[in-house]
């Protein structure tokens, strides 16, 4: 049976010896965030992550969802006692003003904690994840009347939300969207279509959905131009604040997919549904991406959650499983075999997530920590430079740790060999569960498109200057500090390749854009090994200053250091082959005829 | 829907152009195979792959094996009549000798058709392919009165063949096995013991299963020293060679896998069924090795043929999906948007599983032309020289073809985007199928430690030697060739790299085994890198040389210069990575206490 331990103490080295939330106090919903705070708080979450959230997950899998005849959607058992525990313990509004009933914390908390629910059940999570999802754009976009009609009830878990972008003729382009808006007369639309691949588009656990819906109005510009986006709830609320009629809106289809299977990914059909504008006309993509960059760090945290999950079943059985002798001779002489730990191949692997995971969990809150300062300092030069690197990190975060948490599944699974095959031992599901995160909320390519294409030359660079500069200081300062050279030093190597590469896109790509695309992929993961890397190389100053100070937390430090050289030995050397693929160009890509292929 | 063409032109381009088949007339069952037999030959098993397996695949995926109360299993519908077409065609014995009802001719184009049956459909392929191991293994271990009693039976396809050699407790470590044969009296044995993930355990498709058991005769030392080899069949064969009574062997349950569901994998159960020794007592892990080694080429191929197959369906959805525009302005202006095949990216991803599939081939044939040079040479020194080569090589084509493989499903996945993630489309199944081939028959890590523990030192180093000699000897003589030297340049750069990891684990491994062990999938890797680069530019030569005689296949053959190019551009260069990886050896690895994982 998989196992799943929060990895708590792991999130509080994060916390407080590397990101210093302590010193954040003046922004809003910071202050009260000492060490023992935020421990009993990630602590219970970690409580309900494991007793509650995780004990459902290979369950959830096997059973699945099922549409009923009636349209209506059934959830596996279980799941709706879990989500409603989520809901009271007041995780969906952790991050929400408390004007709209939420708790108004750091989104670097809700990041902190939401790793546990994603490791433990990633389906499950979805449910709400996608909720608070709707709750960003209808916060950024809705009027005030919309506000205090959906919000409370989206906060409080009642209702939930959904985003419907997706039609089977598009996905990534969504100027081609046909779902169209008619004006009902009464300031309301009659939205009619269909979209496809929609998480949670219908399911028993609430008493409303509202659907966040792309349509184009009648007459609207072709293209992205035209695209509006609607609020369209299930059942049409009533001037009381209840649920009223039950809206045209209806499941069409569960999709089969390879995973996520306690999810209820629908084919919604809409029918004359009644919708209600969100911001202006034609300007939905805008609202949307709001949700969609939200989401997207969510996916980025996904694949930090399953790679750790996986690791922790890896390591569990690498522990336990006899089978063969270490290469220097028995290492547990009075039993038949030696636990497999003992294999050096085996530790690669191990080491491998384990480099990955640690890098990727300080990654992720260092980039919600940078949200919530842009979001929250009152400083606006402040601002303005977090959400510079919120916007370069975000395509990184999510193409970098989802792919990586695909590979740290299909590691870990490889680690129980055959039994690993299994339904039964729980790998294969994450393998299964880690693969969509490739895929949804703009697939991998398409981040690094994003980041190659636009995060890299807005404001004039602004943004990858300002990241660089970060890195390039953090060695500058610790270049005295012995103990650090050998972090640094592999630091600054990558570094070098990254600006390399950069200069490269600069000078080969504005005349000649498909060395861009050519080299796009490899360039986002090159960005993210550098950035993994300068998060090992704080992590490295963070425990030996610990270490000096003679913490307790003796063994835990060391490993962080054995880690550290870890990556800078293995990991951070990719960077020199991703530089050389990324100055290869475009040209013996593009040789070919389609009809080559 | 999936689609699937038989590669026959590439197929073709290998076996003629690149490894001169027609230089080896003088090796039994080459005689006649002059292009056009060839071409005829590899058509018909075409046909075959396309017309009746390849239907049958994404249909045998969701519908699965069942074990029904009586311990009988259901297969997939069509299974049976595919199979007994593949029988009737000769395919099951093509490689066999004509003694037994074979047809004598080269494993080399056993080889190539092979995987054509399982880029069509793996499961219904492993039917067969299970009992060609057993014919292998009671070709060089059985008696003559076993051989007379059961390969013409298992060549003609009527009776089929299992290896059981995996219990709960052990799969690697077969030396933990706990399956006891007592001796009844009568030369048989009673053997009783449960083996689990059994391909091909039990089916209706054969009036007569064989299965080959491991087991430990009764006082038999402990370890690997005790293990012997057995044929179980399932009904105890009449003196007449009828199927006579049944045996006490039984499938237990259908194993729920993450794929290959139209492969019943079986938990087999035997209680006192009568088994015949084959080979001598105590030997049987040495004859079970004849199968196995025979399995790993097999299984190197099944990672090509699943990766093939994901390819062909990510280049046709590539050139018909359209979606966004190109980022040169727009190539199909008239249409809504680009087929995404205009965007490098997209051409990254196909280019890169074409030049590892292409060359994957090269080398699979390559490599059984060694086996069947090993087999059938007249000459020793030749036979010797072709062994080395073939056992070095084994590991190497294992570990990587599959390992690339599953990669590049992965990657077809993704060019699919969320339709990928979608059962009806194939995709999913790819990857959950290609997923198996890095376990099964020794997981890719104990390929790795294979080819470092014990090809890399056996005789000396005497086959790393000669294929170093080999690699080197053709970057030398093509020297002067100005068509060649960046392919030549590239390769022998990777060859530099390959013999500088080669002398670092002489200089550092024997005193400290663990940095062998540290190093091994790395190496694997830049092994497999160098021999694939090898091939590429014996394929880039044998393309130049047909291109200056005026061949007519000039697309054809500039093609594969272009893939070429690729290959030595952004995939060659790997190997300074991997060489980086291997020289920081084992201490990061294993500084961690178990407890610390």
């Amino acid at each position: 049976m998989p196992v799943y331990k929060a990895p708590v103490k792991d999130t509080l080295f994060v916390l407080n010896d590397v990101l210093s939330l302590q010193n954040y106090g003046n922004l809003p919903g910071f202050a009260d965030l000492g060490p023992e705070t935020l421990e009993a708080i990630v602590g219970e979450a970690a409580k309900l992550a494991e007793e509650q959230f995780f004990p459902l997950n290979l369950p959830g899998d096997s059973q699945g969802c099922k549409r009923n005849d009636d349209a209506t959607v059934a959830v596996p058992d279980g799941f709706k006692q879990a989500y409603d525990a989520y809901c009271q313990g007041g995780w969906l509004g952790l991050a929400v003003p408390e004007e709209f009933g939420g708790q108004g914390l750091p989104y670097t908390l809700h990041a902190a904690v939401g790793e546990y629910m994603s490791s433990a059940n990633i389906s499950l999570t979805m449910y709400p994840g996608l909720t608070q999802g709707a709750i960003a754009a209808i916060l950024v976009h809705g009027s005030d009347a919309q506000k205090a009609k959906y919000l409370p009830k989206m906060v409080e878990g009642i209702w939930s939300g959904t985003m419907n972008l997706t039609e089977p003729h598009c996905g990534t382009d969504l100027g081609l969207l046909r779902t169209k808006a008619v004006p009902a007369g009464d300031g309301s639309y009659k939205i009619s279509g269909q979209k496809i691949f929609i998480s949670a588009g219908e399911h028993p656990m609430t008493e409303n959905i509202i659907h966040l819906v792309l349509a184009r109005i009648e007459g609207a510009p072709a293209g992205t131009k035209g695209i509006s986006l609607f609020i369209v709830p299930k059942f049409i609320v009533n001037e009381d604040g209840t649920p009223g009629a039950r809206n045209g809106v209806a499941c069409g289809a569960i999709e089969h997919k390879m995973g996520i299977h306690g999810n209820s990914t629908c084919v919604m059909n809409y029918d004359d549904a009644t919708g209600y504008l969100i911001g202006a006309e034609n300007k939905g993509l805008a609202a949307m991406f709001v949700m969609m960059n939200e989401a997207r760090l969510g996916v980025g945290l996904q694949g930090l959650s399953i790679g750790e999950a996986a690791y922790q079943n890896a390591a569990s059985y690498a522990r336990d499983r006899l089978q063969g002798r270490a290469l220097t001779g028995p290492k547990a002489p009075e039993k038949a075999a030696d636990p497999i730990i003992v294999h050096p191949d085996v530790r690669r692997a191990l080491m491998t997530m384990r480099a990955y995971t640690e890098a990727g969990r300080a990654f992720t809150l260092w980039t919600a920590l940078k949200s919530d300062i842009a979001h929250r300092s009152p400083d606006a030069v402040e601002r303005q430079m977090a959400d510079d690197l919120l916007s370069l990190a975000t395509p990184i975060l999510k193409g970098v740790l989802t792919d990586k948490g695909f590979d740290h599944a299909v590691a870990a699974q490889q680690v129980f060999g055959g039994h690993g095959y299994i339904e039964e031992h729980g790998m294969s599901q994450y393998v299964r569960d880690a693969r969509i995160t490739m895929i949804y909320e703009g697939a991998n390519g398409i981040q690094a498109l994003d980041l190659v294409g636009r995060k890299l030359a807005a404001n004039g660079g602004r943004a990858v200057m300002a990241m660089f500069k970060e890195i390039g200081d953090f060695c500058e300062e610790n270049r005295g500090d012995e103990k650090l050279t050998f972090f640094t030093k592999g630091l600054k190597k990558g570094l070098n390749d990254l600006q390399a590469a950069t200069m490269w896109f600069m000078q080969n790509a504005m005349a000649k854009p498909d060395n861009a695309g050519a080299g796009s992929t490899d360039y986002m993961h090159l960005f993210g090994t550098v950035v993994l890397g300068y998060m090992w190389a704080k992590m490295a100053k963070a425990a030996e200053d610990a270490l000096a100070a003679g913490d307790p937390r003796k063994d835990f430090l060391e490993a962080k250091l054995v880690t550290a050289r870890f990556y800078m030995e293995r990991i951070m050397p990719e960077t020199a082959l991703r530089k050389t693929r990324i100055e290869a160009g475009a040209d013996s890509l593009m040789a070919l005829s389609a009809d080559a292929f």
